[in-house]
């Protein structure tokens, strides 16, 4: 007697496509794949056909799929209290916030829960703008925060493009990046001092009273998995403190385990004065995001109210699913493992992929978060497809994906890189496997190789 | 051997004090109750205090707490996938989006979810302006639509001050509403053609070949239960026709039986191009929100990508908890329940309030979504406080809140009004023993009355 109708795959494709409005996509383009079932670090279709997943979904099931005692614990959760509004104090809210607050740098002590990324982003820059009684935001072109107004304005890649003009006040930076530097740069020391010069420059010429905040992803998520040279993120640190400006850490992609950290900003030492989190707090079993806030920041809000909120925000069965999550985390040893893992097998092998294809210009990234920097031309790190190509252009990148698809590989791809982003707790052997598989398909890209 | 600790009530409190950052307030002058458990229409706390719900928490929980079958499908469902990216074809949220569309009016047959109610409206707000290619919206002055950069640029109502100047494009309106009209109109047909002559004004003097949409909440809901006179939403749709206007129906607290419809808009035979939904969808039992589309709209992105989306949108547990919510309100009648308690109970029990009290300026409301406007001199209908009043001059308000819950009845309270908006599935007792409750603290706002 289940509320829960069982369909058919071809039921699910067609009511899909009769009715549900896709995200980032032309809805005439699109064939999206029914998924039948998923365990561990793999899905599977209604053909039984199985997919190593090599992108965490959208860079969240950090825990994998289906891990039992998260479940049995949303379970739990839901025969308690599935929902309770904001106002009141609830155990596994308070729980939750303490959780996070004691795994975070510094005083950052205070939990604000939202649904998600933006809604995260969207409140940390809200504080700073209070905080700080100043308007302006300075924001790296490569990256990504969310799609909601505020956070898509924060956005720097070409998402936002068509959400434009938007919300005013985001100012636009380069942040470090090596291998394709905005500042001529030939080492990582170069490009930190050049990367920070730029930014010390930015804010003499729009106004250091007029900027609320710096806003950041600690490691760059989508844009590319841009580790920042060591020094960089403890330089922002000073400008932000020489000038009163708030530093925003953006940690949806890059925490709870992703970087071998709880907060990949731990690794440098640096605290921030607010943290925005999301994906892997619970591995998105529910919608779960929130901005971890400073002693400092919170006490500007002790006797003013702070301006905004929303109706789902600490929700209990979200709130729930963080706690046993994190307690997972630890009892599995779910960071250290994602550490090593990076360190003992996807780097090493990811360098030997690196000097068989003519296609992979850079290898970069941590733990359980890579990309492949894919080339055209090795010599003149041509991208192998424009920026922002679609259609035709972008085919190389589709074939490539294609080719993993093929042999079970679920690829994480954007833009001329593939990412190697599967959930934290992946095996020695499945990671092999899936390197194996994606060393296979990357002769598709060295076709391309001019 | 559960993942989820149990709590004292004094350590849930403490750590709420200590880590957890409430919206709208000034974190030092709250102190939350702890609330234990919850169940129908009822919740409690840990000193074993009952409260009958008359705000359905952020009046959302439609079903009511705890609903066993609505607890029953969510368990179904962490058990089969919790989790899966919107790029993929999933048979829950395929069948959610089915059920959706075709209970929504007219061609509006595909279904953009979210996480909640502000996202719906960021994304209705992008649809209008890349479909129509222009920029403005008009908003109501007597309105909310959320708290990201878009939805609080929408809201019309104090909320935004803090985040003002924000989106920029949102010129304001006033909606109808006879009680305090904006137009000096004193029978309900005259305040309905003075509300749409304004509109119509302001689409000339603004510039029709500006103005992607307008937006309204079909029945406004936290700035008073403003029920629309019988042919405004018809002549709101007229000018949008007139002038290739999107218009946008945001039923995030008007529908899924609050109204006694699916859609409050239901009730007047129109049909938006737009419709943005949350809450009652699902009770709030998992994060769940979106926009329904017509098909007009939706062919402007056949073969042009939509430009936006969320990691956790279209999320398999909050459209299984819809499907299940959505079969429950068919089995057990919840629509027309709600609207008969409304007719036969709590409409005419208000009506015998409203005489018995001067403070009681006027009653208003349908089905399960009523307000009673309090005045000090029902005279001149001086509110009982002065607009967006805090501290000492929001106090009868307070007075009346504490009253209502030293009695066991749990209020929803805003500026000069108390909202009588239970769990729609509430019986006609439990209707009236809060009712005669709040027959009882009311004797408190009377005695503010001049
Ligand atoms: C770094 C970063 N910030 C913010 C977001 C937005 O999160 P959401 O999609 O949950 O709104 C994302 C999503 O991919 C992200 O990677
Ligand atoms: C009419 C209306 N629209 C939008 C919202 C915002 O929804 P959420 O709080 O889920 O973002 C609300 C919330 O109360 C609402 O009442």
């Amino acid at each position: 007697m289940s509320d829960l109708p069982q369909l058919s795959a071809e039921r699910v494709h067609e009511l899909d496509r009769a009715h549900v409005f896709h995200s980032w996509s032309a809805q005439a383009q699109i064939d999206p794949l029914p998924i039948a079932s998923a365990s561990g670090v793999r899905f599977t279709d209604y053909d039984g056909r199985e997919f190593l997943d090599f992108s965490s979904q959208l860079v969240n099931v950090n825990i994998g799929y289906q891990h039992p005692r998260l479940v049995a614990a949303i379970q739990e959760q839901v025969a308690r209290m599935a929902t309770l509004a904001p106002g009141f104090a609830y155990d596994m809210r308070s729980e939750a916030a303490r959780m996070i607050a004691e795994r975070a740098p510094g005083d950052l002590d205070h939990v604000f829960f939202t649904n998600g990324g933006a809604e995260a982003n969207e409140n940390a820059l809200r504080m700073a703008r209070v905080h700080t009684g100043r308007h302006k935001v300075l924001a790296a072109y490569r990256s990504y925060h969310g799609a909601t107004a505020g956070a898509i304005a924060l956005t720097g890649d070409p998402r936002r493009w068509a959400s434009e003009p938007g919300m005013p006040g985001v100012v636009r930076y380069w942040g470090p990046h090596l291998y394709r530097s905005a500042f001529h740069a030939s080492t990582p020391q170069e490009e930190c001092e050049r990367a920070l010069q730029h930014l010390r420059d930015l804010v003499a010429v729009e106004g250091p009273s007029t900027i609320a905040a710096i806003i950041l992803e600690s490691v760059v998520g989508t844009n590319g998995v841009l580790v920042p040279p060591d020094g960089y993120l403890a330089g922002v640190r000073e400008i932000c403190d020489e000038h009163g400006i708030v530093m925003i850490a953006d940690e949806v992609m890059s925490g709870f385990a992703r970087c071998g950290e709880w907060f990949a900003i731990q690794r440098w030492g640096v605290t921030p004065d607010l943290i925005t989190f999301a994906k892997g707090v619970n591995s998105g079993y529910v919608p779960l995001g929130g901005v971890v806030v400073s002693q400092r920041i919170r006490d500007t809000f002790a006797d003013r109210p702070y301006p905004g909120g929303l109706t789902y925000q600490g929700h209990p069965l979200a709130c729930a699913s963080a706690v046993a999550s994190m307690r997972i985390f630890e009892d599995e040893g779910v960071i250290e493992h994602s550490r090593r893992v990076g360190e003992e097998v996807i780097g090493p092998e990811l360098a030997r992929i690196a000097e068989r294809h003519p296609s992979v210009g850079e290898i970069r990234g941590m733990a359980t978060f890579w990309a492949l920097e894919l080339v055209r031309d090795p010599s003149t790190r041509e991208p192998l497809v424009p920026y922002n190509a679609t259609g035709d252009a972008a085919k190389p990148m589709a074939a490539l994906a294609a080719a993993c698809k093929e042999r079970g590989l679920w690829p994480f791809v954007h833009m001329n890189r593939t990412h190697v982003v599967p959930p934290c707790v992946i095996s020695d052997e499945d990671a092999r496997t899936g390197l194996a598989i994606l060393d296979e398909a990357l002769e598709v890209a060295d076709s391309f190789v001019v």
